[in-house]
């Protein structure tokens, strides 16, 4: 399985993705789902991918194949990037109908689905989920957000933190704590950690991350967001019960704590 | 579709559960997922449902007629909890196969899955979670949560927080924050939430609570806990180019925040 997630907001793109791929639980490998395509200076684009590994690789083949082709639709020529989006998910279908037709024989799922975002110049930074079948949305103002894969158990903390507002850097860290606590819950995802941190119009990424389980800024976060949830606990409000319990017991001397006073 | 959670501590039990139930978005009703069988003095079961609710109710009335008939093995006359496990496994399978049987003809899922808890005197109270086959399992030490439903938004948190020394009330409020974060990320889990803290040996389950949407106490989680963690995150640890770019800015004047000093 995968997790992964694009944020947008308005002053740019955040991406995030785990780098495990199983074949059974005895088959874990690591592999990178995010695709960086660096074209002209004034174009950028990410992938993020999720499902069947054979089918997403023949997708980012034909992708940069075709770029070296100039006659054709491609991402080198794609004035808008709505058109960008609607070109890959062409490339989805046809590539995943041909993975279909060519293991018809077996039970295999060869189906993907994709994260698509990036910017052309001129034009607005944008990310769109595409499913498996080819058609895709984009996220909302409402919802600054798209995942695939396990997406369950890192939703929450992105429907608190996440608004059109956010930082860049406060959704990149938003994205880390999501991506954490999938991986806590589920063995199907797991490190290294892939994080791009895309500033809206600079057309380049170099604020890329790659984190392994014991990279230090990971151990870091995890340990404050640990930390900071513990004490959180401590002051949630009381049940009424535990007041009246509380109002019962006899003072303690707080200089002297093993003392009760009179 | 549901969220039901019970954990068990080293000082009881909780239990926690919604009451949203869905035949389709446009048939959305309330219904009690916890039902409570207050038996002899020395006697206390909790079961949480999640599944067909036709199912569920015929599980739940075949177990109280049950009881009124001492020739039967019963919740009342079952020496130990694993034998009340068993019984009510047994009772789950059968009912399950009569649903089956006698609704062969739609394609209507009638399979439930239970939470069956409590505490017989002379025993430990226990939890199992029953698998709509009529199998179960109980908590382990490492995990001392068990969930049914819509279980994955709330994990993470469980998994943060709870071990077997938690305290019962902040294990409620854990299940609580659980229950909010499901609620929040998925609409066919809602409240009324209800609430059950069992303390062991007591045999009474007087930490009973039934917290509707406006409850003042559910209220004032929610929003303690939203203001936790957004607190949380600004005090996460900053990537590298953030250090590099405050390092950049002139230096405010503590005092005067918006004079620069020279």
């Amino acid at each position: 399985m995968t997790y992964c997630v694009a944020i947008s907001t308005q002053d740019g793109l955040v991406f995030c993705s785990d780098t495990r791929t199983s074949a059974g639980s005895d088959m874990l490998y690591s592999h990178s789902k995010m695709h960086r395509f660096h074209l002209d200076p004034g174009r950028m684009f990410v992938i993020l991918s999720s499902g069947n590994l054979a089918t997403t690789q023949a997708i980012i083949n034909r992708l940069e194949t075709e770029m070296e082709n100039a006659e054709l639709v491609n991402l080198r020529n794609c004035p808008k990037i709505l058109d960008a989006a609607q070109y890959v998910s062409r490339i989805i279908r046809e590539e995943q109908t041909k993975a279909q037709t060519s293991t018809a024989q077996s039970s295999v799922d060869t189906s993907v689905s994709l994260i698509f975002g990036g910017q052309i110049q001129g034009d607005d930074p944008a990310i769109y989920m595409m499913y498996s079948a080819g058609n895709f949305i984009s996220n909302s103002d409402e919802t600054p957000f798209l995942q695939i894969g396990e997406t369950k158990y890192g939703k929450p903390i992105l429907d608190r933190i996440l608004t059109k507002q956010t930082s860049l850097e406060d959704a990149a860290r938003c994205a880390i704590v999501s991506m954490d606590s999938t991986i806590r819950s589920n063995a199907t995802v797991g490190a290294p950690i892939e994080v791009l941190v895309y500033e809206k119009d600079t057309f380049n990424s170099n604020h890329y991350i790659n984190m392994t389980e014991d990279d230090e800024y990971l151990r870091q976060v995890k340990q404050a967001w640990n930390e900071a949830i513990q004490a959180a606990f401590v002051n949630l409000p009381k049940f009424d019960w535990e007041k009246r319990s509380t109002s019962n017991l006899q003072v303690v001397n707080e200089d002297f704590p093993n003392q009760t006073s009179s």
